[in-house]
Parts: structure tokens; C-alpha cells; sequence
């Protein structure tokens, strides 16, 4: 086993306009674990070849789609051939592409949401289980050392028993768009047909739900959801806020919303227990904050020697030096090459595809309690 | 109409070792519109006569109980018998007392909840529009200025139209009791014949309705509430997670615990519009931060020239000199003497007795929701 | 001893358009120890009586002026009679108004800075010390509870032995001055008639001098300072920045301007030890940050049971309810008011006469260092 | 011209347990312009090797030392060979082994200090310039988004002419060693024969220098500095504050300290003008602070369509999504590319070798100041 060789990366999707394809091009880089060897960017073949170009890549490994691409490269030489493709397509094809992806023998990096159901979801996690591949879901926000420090305290027992959960993920820049009938068109997040049941809650509420659950190490149970599509003329939810119940009674409130207008990327969670609280917010990463029953409220740090060993190994740089979201990403690369390679205790560096699952069955719960009326609906485990 | 004349005011409850006491005592004084005359503070008579001389009032107007204090005081001439009572008793007392403050004439400060029920508020409510009489609600937040400012930019449109409110109320001080029996029976807030039907919402949920409606000119219309009474032994809420939506159909979410351990006081409010945002935190009072969808966001202080005058007149110092919860309180003493000195606009400047009815609608459709297994309930108007 | 007797107090200055005025009035009524009887306000009679009125004084003790204040208060009952003289007026007539006051056997609060010159203050020491009476020099911000936290932190070792330390005090208002030549007559604080030899380091460079002897309990020994009038036509400093050295050797910088565009009043005060740091700022009073040398920061808040005496008694309220500059104030009026009774341990809540005398050797040596060109200047014990 | 050609790039320093090592290799791959090739990481050349498999690198291009590095490079295939060579060693090595680099006809960039002394820095930039290569110095603060937004803010007017400048560079690693003469002993940066002649002001006090004069576009003429190096038996600063005067006659302040107990990395630039001000801190890099005379503070983020062209260019995530120093780095490193690529205006985002030079007649321009009793110095333009 050798844990420092470069594994061969193919993307699908994450064209030169991708703001997500930048990301995990960073992430790859900065994990100095993966190399990019080729992708399937877009649809048009010669900007493909453009892009490969423009990165640095070998433009014969610039592909028209997907199976091309698992053709070609299957007949490279082992070492050479990609063996993780990282899917960043809309999410109508997460569940095609990592379905071909797995059944061609790769492991896969997948955005979120995971599929379009749940049922897929779970079709994917049996394929990818009998294939005995990884799976790695693109829960960034876990990757922050920060989070890692907080879930290390919860899981030794710092804060006490649990009492209390509060996810938020707000954004604004849906506003314009509800605002702006012509703009709303424009917007494949609010595209049934290719964002799949949910706009609010697939593509950020999930991240607040995976927080909420790898922060804590608890299973929210059940779910009441009050969304809201702000228009008659909108198909999709642009906010909702839902209230949460874990399988041992905790209660737990998450908050999501793309029409918090001015709001930029504002994810937090806080966790309350018996003896103390740790509260995260991502618009400063790297203040973990621990408040206390009697004692000063503490602050925690990246790179401290007395951090916990999850938070250490997700930080490369001395107290004080800042690391943003594409080392947060090439935790979670980190992790996943651990993984491949067997290292033990690197599953716990990255959503594996039991988040994906678990991502699905939360998001189909949501939309099934706000449809009713908002009710209470079960998360099957 | 001279309106700075000091206008003489009894207390009842706010002796030596009540914390609100002082607070109000603070406010009055501050305000420079009210002076305190006497009180019955407690119900031994002869500590109360000595806190009087620690206060430096005479002594003989420290009173056994309200009913003395009220045939007492209405034998002194007009000018020097108190006009004002602020009612500062645990909970139950407060319609029986306001009930025969009213009826002696006076005009009231009452702290929250006002009552133990919407029917006794409403009927406190008949007694003071039949008497003419003037009731201030404690209800402190809308007092800083910043939070003022941010009525005052709503009102005025700069957010654009509402369409999401998120206000927080959370304290972690109730929580050594739930873990800990002994201390939870020493709780008066805790116990249903004093408190009434609610801990939480009665003592902090009710700040934080009243701050959604106060900086957002809405009126919530319907809630879902899920409260927590987080005991089996314990019978009264101390954490709940509340759905909201407005008249017009705003979605909106309150939040508030007292198990939310480590916090000290966190009160938020935070609306968003079509056009921007507006999110005050009670920890950093002076700060209004003005989010807005193309320009970066703004941070409104006290004391600047150009902030709204309903702002202006809250702040006695220039900009950089902190301003507390005394100061806060004074505001609506100011407010209140200017009401009744029949000054135009006062009303505005302190939480009247319509917020009390609307508090105590508040708190009955929450509990009834939360009852009933979180399903919607209606706000009477 | 009756500690908790109201002390009647008297002003000179603080007529209706004062800031500070406003800011001593509320500080004496929060202390609940003094109750102000009377004023020479300012040199209109008539207004002074209107003033009196306003405030709900008895106008027969609005005063033309120090000398016919101080003539009839003497001749008033014994308890009725003013004790304490607080000296509210324009730099120049602290001296002789200080000096009056105490051959008058009356105790002062004086503002600073305290003399036009360091003889003056020695003087005032003197005459006070041989008439046992007691003088308190109004430096606010030791009124702070986490001010005084982080003296008693830094006096029971908790960083150990200082080695650097950091004081701020900048503000903006002077700036429009420095580019408006008419509304720079209109400053008493430039004209060095009024306000003695200094501007910003009379006005404020004392207090974050003031500030760095309090919280480290050092004396600063020598100065070398670079202070800027700005303009030809300005005759005294707007802005300056000293570097500091204590008796025992440790280095510091102290920079204060009043043409820090924008700011508010942005003070100040970090020191580092050789175990840990505790930093403190002014626009949010009520955190007090310690840096561990080994260990997560921390961070104090006022209120907590486990906060130092010092700073115990400094808070009237629970952790959470913002405090503000006139509650620091009352502390240092509590504390001045305890000193007049005799209560031990007093003298460490309010700055004595012998930090007057302090600041003006400071701004005299400052004075000289930055026109002898910048070079080191004693600061005699 | 192919401004994307990935540039072949070498190391000199930057070994396995290099934290600046890994800052730059993650900055090269981010800049997506720069393909690292190989390198002489340190003088084990086994051990090189093996860190050059570990980085995915043909271990052949790992070498001995730099000489043999240049050589064998120099008989690779022009598009192959490294065209520039990023110098990490220790200090002493900056000088002689960026000479070589010019004299092999690349271009090169240089960690800070430049040299060892001014004279050295002017030779090299003779010889750049003579030989027509581009050098980059690593002042990393200079390529975060909201730094280039302050220089373009204060460039196009903003806050109107400069009148004051604070800079800070606060760290606390050093005071362990200050207390511990064993640890003392095995830090280079500490020994002069590898320091140089400054340990704070080499290490960061230049970069706070770098800082003010890349924000503000002024020169600063004179200093007037006092260090400190704590120990008697410490040679080199570890502490010192600098007072500042442009050309034009402003004043500013420069704080550095490696003794300030608990700092992390504490950079900070603030500048004020006749019409505002705008305020920097590393600790939250994604916020620049402008205050403004008459409105309310505004807060600016990266990835916003209103920023400054020169803070765009810095960002390559929308709003909210942190980027950190390895980003800022990436900024120099495109920057440098394009201006090997002759992109017009690219010298404006990245520090040129004019700022090894000045940074250098600053160092010794302040430790003259110091040594000679703390008086002013003449930086030579």
C-alpha cells in the first residue's frame, strides 16, 4: 500500500464556467492525493479539448460524455487510467453516471444531492457495496477542521449529553430570480426536471441535515417541514425551516433558505448538551466556539497541538494561517484516498455513500411532511 | 403639558434582591421623566421600609402590600402621589394587581407575560380603554435604538417587501435545574401556579414574538409550535421551536430554550425582503447590520446624524459609547411619560397594552399547537 | 457608617446641551449613593433654573456661578448640603474650581484631564491630602467589569510576567474639523486657552494611558512620542503615537488620534505575558479575550459567578444584559462613595487624585518628547 | 502568447516537513499556470527523492543541490525545463541562490526577506533587470481579494487624501523560546548567520511594511524604530514598534512582535482619510471594514460583481466561500505568470523585486533607528 501515490482522477462534468469543477480541481491538487487525468467537462467535444488544454491535461483525454470516456480510458494501462471519477453534473445524472461509474469498476466522488430519490440512492449504495467501490459524497462543510474539532468533542463527551440542534443554511442569491420572472428561467436548480423534488432543500438543506448528523453522531428520526416556493408560478421550494426529532428525543430545528436576501453562504450549527454547547458558523471557519456551564466560553482553532487528532489532520498550516473551502474539499479527497487505500479510521474523513442515502431519505421526508401539511414524517434509518 | 415634570411611581415587588427591580429603578431614573416615591416591595414590611431608606426614599411609603399602598397614596395631594405603578410581582399577580391599578386611577408598567391568560389581558385591556388609563409592557428590546432603526428602515421600505423573519431567544440558565431536582423546585418560573401555562415562552418567547412584530409592522397570523418541557417531572416548557407565518403570509421561525446551555442572553431577530436583509444580536446591541441584494452590506450605529429619528431619540450619547439594558428600559420609561403627557408620536416608543393581549395570544396558540401535536393554530387578530 | 446614604452632590457644568453632563447625572443615579441637589450649570442663571426644573431639582439651588454655589450650600443643613462637587467644566477651570471645592472641604469628581499642568495637579493633590478629602478623577473605563477582570487577572499572575503592552484610543469627530476652518474655531478642545497644551492626548491619550496603568498595575517610566497637529493653522495635537517603557523595563506603544476617520471611539488595551495575553476593546465592552499560551482562548463576560471580585462587583446584572458607559461610571461613583464612607478596599474602584497627577506628568512629558523631535522623556514617579 | 501554458517550476527549499514548502506547491497548483517539475528540497538527495515520489514528481528532477539542479535542467527540452525557481531556503541562501537563478536565465520567486542586506537586494535587482527575468517576492497578504480591494478603493479616492496608517503583525510563537534558552537554541530564525541581522522585522515586520505601502501607493521615507530582543543573551528582535512618515508627511505606526503570548498570525492594516477609512484583519480575511464620515460603515466581501477589478481578479468562488492564504499565494503566482506572459498590468498583482528592495532599506533602515537610541532614519527611495 503505498498512501502517497497519485490516484488517477476523471470529472464528469465541471466545464470552464463551473465554479464547482474549480473547486474540486483545487481540492484534488491540494489533497496531493489524486491527479487529473481527463473528464468529460460538457457536451461540445472541441471546448472540452479547449479546457484539457487549458489545464494542463493531455487533450486526448477531453471526452464528448461519460461512456466514452469509461471506454477510452478502460483501455489505458493500469496506473494511468482513471480510478475515481468525480460526478458534478445537475443531479438528474448523478444516478446514471455513478450507476455506469460503479458497474465499470470506479470509485466515485458524487455532488449532492446524491440522486433524484431516495430508491436510487440506495440502488447505488447495494451496487457499490457488492462492487466493493467507495463512495464519496461532497459534504464539504465536514472537511473544515473546525467541524472535525466539534464532532470530536461531542463524541468524547465535552459538551455532555446531547439536548438541543440548530442547523442553519442561509443564502440569498435565489432572491433575484423570484423577483425577476426571466431570470427564474434561467436557473436549472429550479428545474424539476433537472434538479430533481427539491431546489432549497437538495442543494444546501441536505448540508445542513449531514452537519447536523456527522457533528453529532446522532440520527434524526423524524422530520416536520413548513417550505415554501414563494410563488405560484415556482415549481420548487426556495426556503423551509424544519423541525427535528433524533431516534433518543432530541429536539433540533434546521433552517434553510435562498431567498435570505444579502446572506452569502451562512452555515452554522450549534449543539447544546447538559454541560456546554459548540457552535460553528462558516463565515468565520475557523473559530470553533465552546461555551460552558461554568467556565469561560472557550475558542478553538485549526492547527493547535492540543486540537483533537480528527481536526489536526485536517489542518496543513501553523495557528492563524486561513484555509477556505477548497482545503475543506481536499479533506474530504484526503479521506476518500486514505480509503481506497485501506488506511484505517479514514472513513471517518469523508461522507461516505451512506450520507447520500441518508441525504435522500431527509430530503424525501421534508417535501412528504410540508405536502401534508406539515406533519410529522419518519427518516427510515 | 409640561413633560418633563417627574412623574411619581410605586413599585410593587423589586425588592432588595430582585434583579428587575433594580433594572427598572435604573430606567426611571435614567429616563429623567419619573420619580420613585414608594413601593411594596415584599411582603414583610418592616424589609421593606428598610430597602426604602436604602434607596433613599421616606420610609413611610414603603408599604405592606398593594391594596395599602393604594389607599395610602391616594390620601397624598395630587404631584406627590405616585400616578404610575410597575408591576413587577411573579407572574400571577400581574392581572389582579394591574386590575386594581387601573381601577385606583394609575397608569401602568407591567412586566411579562402580562397575564396568565388572553381573556385576562383583554379584559385589562376594556379597563384601561374605559378608564383612560395607559399600560407600558416591559417588553425591553424594542427599547435600543438599533432595534428601532430597523422598525424605522422597514417601515420606510428599504428592505423592499417582507418575505422571511428568524428571531432566537435562547438562554442557557434554566438548564443546572433540569439536571439537578433539588434546584428545580427553587424555581419560581418553573412552577404552573405562578408562572402560569409557560416557562419559556412566557418569560422569553413572548420577547422575541413581540420584537417579529415590533421591528416588522406585521402581525403573525398562525403558529406550529413544538415546545419541550425536556422532564418527565418537569411541567412547563423550557426549550420550543415555533413555525410562523403572518397575515400576508410570510414564513417566518421563532426559536427560544433556556436549556440552551452556555448562552447568556441571545436574543436575534434577523428579516429579509425583495430588496435586503436587517439582523440585529442583542450581544452586540449597537451594531444593525443592513444587508442588501447589489452593494456591500451597511453597519448602522447609535448617535449618527443620520440615523432614523425613532433612533435618534433613543440614543443619549454619540456614536461609541455604549448604551445597556437599563438604557433600553429608559427609552420606553420615556416613551411611556410622553404618552401620558399626551405627546404625539409616544406611542411608538414603548410596547402598550395591545402588545400585552397579542403576547398572551401568542403564548396560548403556541401551547394549544404544541398540545395538539404541532398542527397550525390561529392568532386571533 | 451608613454606606448606603445618599450623598448630596452638587455640578459645575453639565448645563443642558452637555454630553458629559448627561453622562454624570445618570451615573450618580445608578450608583443609587448620591442624589444631585444642585448646579451652577452653567453662566446664565435663568437657564441654569430652567435646567433645574427639568431635571426635577429645586431651582433655589441653581446656582450663578461656583463661588455663590459653594457660599449658599454651606449654609444649608447638614445631609442636606452638597458633600461631593463634580467638575464638569472646559479644561482651563478644573484648578481653580478643583482647588475652591476642596478649601471648601468638599470631596470632587473632577474630568480630565484633570489640570492645564502637572504643578497644578501636584498642588491639588496636596491641598486634598492635607484637607482629607478625596478626588476622583472621572477615567470611565476602569468602571468596566471586564476592565477590572483583567487587572485583577493580570495582578493575580494569570498571564504572568508582562512583556508587552498595547493601548488604543482613536476616534474620528476631529477630522471634519481638520478639513473645515470655521468649524474649527468652534472646538473649545483646539484652543489651547480652553483646553491647556494638548488636544487628543488631554482628551484622550490619558485614558489609554490611565488604562494601561490600571490593568497592569505598572508604571510607565519614559515616553517618546510623535504627535501631529495636522495642520499649520492647528495649535495642538489631533493625533499621536508613544512608545512606552515601564520602570522594569518592558516595551509598549500607545496610539490615539482623533482623526481616525470613521471611528467611533475605538479604545482599547492588549497585554501579553509570558504565559498568556488578555485584550480588551471598547466597541464590545463586555468581552474580555485571554490568550493561552497552551490552551483554546478564552472568553470572560460580565456577570459570572467565577469572574474576579473586582469584577463581580462591578455588575449589576445577569451575563448577557449589556452594560454601558454610564453604568461604568456609577461603578467608579460606587466606588468613590464607598471611599468617602471608609469601606476598605475602595480605593482600587475609582482613579484617585494621584492618577490626575499621573496623566498630566504623562501629557506634559509626552508633550516634550514630540518637540524636543521625538526623543525619550521621563515620566517622574 | 498562451497565457494558461502551465509554466515548468522548481523548488530550492520546501522539504518534507516545509509548512512553506506546502504553501507554495498548493499556490502553484491552485494558480493552475505553474506545474511543478522538481527540485533540491534539501541536501539529503535520497531524501529528496523520496519527497518527490511522495509529490507525484519524476524523482530523477530531484537533485542535491541547486547547482546540479540548474544544470540538468538547462539540458532538458525547452516547455520541460523549469523557467522558474521558487527559493525557500533560510535567509543567508535567499541572495546567492537567486543570483544563480538569474544567471541561468530564470526567472525567480523569493520568500522574505529578500537578502540578507539592501546592497544585496539592488544587486539582484541590477541583474533582473539586465538579464530581463521577473522576480516575485512572497509578501502572500498582497494576494487576498480584500487587501487589492483596499488598494484599488484608496486608489480611485475612497477615503479621500491619506492622513494616518496602522500596521500591525502580532504573533506569540516565539515566547515560548524567549522562556526556554534550549529551545532558543534550535530555532534558525533566531541565529544571525542564517537570520540575517532581524528576526520580527525580517521574518513579518517587512510584510506589515509590504502591506502599507501596497495599500496605500505611499512611500515611507523615515522610521523611527524600538526593538527589542527580550534576553540579554538574545541577539536578534523579537519585538518592535515603528513609527512611520511617507514622503508626503504622513504619520503611521508599525507594530511586529513574535512575543505577543497567544497571537496566531495577527496582521492588520488600517488607513484613514480626509473622507474615511478602510480596515484589514487576517483574522477575518474575507471582510474589509470602510468607514465613512458620513454613513454607515460598509462591509465588503470577495466573489461580489461590485468590487474593484483588482479584488475580482482574486476571487475565484462566488461570496461566502472562504479562501485562504494558499488562494492568496495562488494570486502572486498568477500574477507572476502573467507577467512572464507580458499581460498587461499584471506587475500590479504581485510584489516585484522593487519590493525585495524596499524591504530591505526598511529592515535596515529600522534596526539603525533602533540601535541608534531610537531616532529617525532615511529610507533611501
Amino acid at each position: 500500500m503505498n498512501v502517497s501515490r497519485r490516484i488517477p482522477l476523471g470529472l464528469v462534468g465541471g466545464g470552464p464556467r463551473s465554479l464547482i469543477g474549480g473547486v474540486h480541481r483545487a481540492a484534488a491538487a491540494l489533497s496531493e492525493r489524486f491527479e487529473l487525468k481527463g473528464g468529460a467537462f460538457g457536451t461540445d467535444v472541441s471546448r472540452n479539448r479547449a479546457h484539457a488544454r487549458a489545464l494542463g491535461l493531455d487533450p486526448e483525454r477531453a471526452y464528448a460524455g461519460l461512456d466514452e470516456m469509461l471506454a477510452a480510458e478502460s483501455r489505458l494501462a493500469e496506473g494511468e487510467r482513471i480510478e475515481v471519477l468525480a460526478v458534478l453534473t445537475p443531479n438528474h445524472l448523478h444516478y446514471p453516471m455513478v450507476l455506469r461509474a460503479l458497474e465499470s469498476g470506479l470509485h466515485v466522488i458524487c455532488e449532492k444531492p446524491f440522486t433524484m430519490t431516495a430508491s436510487e440512492a440506495l440502488e447505488l449504495e447495494r451496487r457499490a457495496r457488492d462492487g466493493g467501490r467507495k463512495v464519496c459524497i461532497a459534504h464539504t462543510y465536514t472537511g473544515y477542521p473546525m467541524v472535525r474539532q466539534m464532532r470530536a468533542m461531542i463524541a468524547a463527551g465535552e459538551i455532555g449529553a446531547l439536548q438541543k440542534i440548530d442547523a442553519q443554511y442561509y443564502q440569498g442569491w435565489i432572491n433575484a430570480a423570484m423577483h425577476d420572472a426571466a431570470m427564474r428561467q434561467s436557473i436549472w436548480r429550479l428545474d424539476p426536471a433537472r434538479s430533481g423534488p427539491s431546489c432549497c432543500y437538495g442543494d444546501i438543506g441536505v448540508h445542513a441535515f449531514n452537519l447536523a448528523e456527522y457533528t453529532t453522531g446522532l440520527r434524526i428520526a423524524r422530520v416536520l417541514a413548513d417550505l415554501d416556493t414563494f410563488r405560484p408560478d415556482n415549481a420548487l421550494d426556495v426556503d423551509g425551516t424544519t423541525l427535528l426529532r433524533t431516534a433518543c428525543g432530541v429536539h433540533g430545528v434546521l433552517r434553510a433558505s435562498q431567498i435570505a436576501t444579502g446572506e452569502e453562504n451562512g452555515v452554522q450549527i450549534a449543539v447544546y448538551g447538559s454541560r456546554g454547547a459548540l457552535k460553528w458558523s462558516h463565515e468565520t471557519p475557523a473559530i470553533l466556539t465552546h461555551l460552558r456551564e461554568d467556565a469561560p466560553r472557550q475558542v478553538f482553532t485549526p492547527g493547535q497541538r492540543f486540537n483533537a487528532e480528527l481536526a489536526r489532520t485536517a489542518s496543513q498550516l501553523p495557528p492563524g494561517h486561513p484555509q477556505g473551502l477548497a482545503e475543506a474539499m481536499a479533506n474530504l479527497y484526503r479521506g476518500f484516498a486514505d480509503a481506497i487505500h485501506g488506511v484505517p479510521g479514514a472513513e471517518e474523513r469523508f461522507p461516505g455513500i451512506e450520507a447520500g442515502v441518508r441525504g435522500m431519505r431527509f430530503i424525501e421526508a421534508t417535501l412528504a411532511s410540508s405536502r401534508a401539511g406539515q406533519t410529522w414524517m419518519e427518516i427510515s434509518a
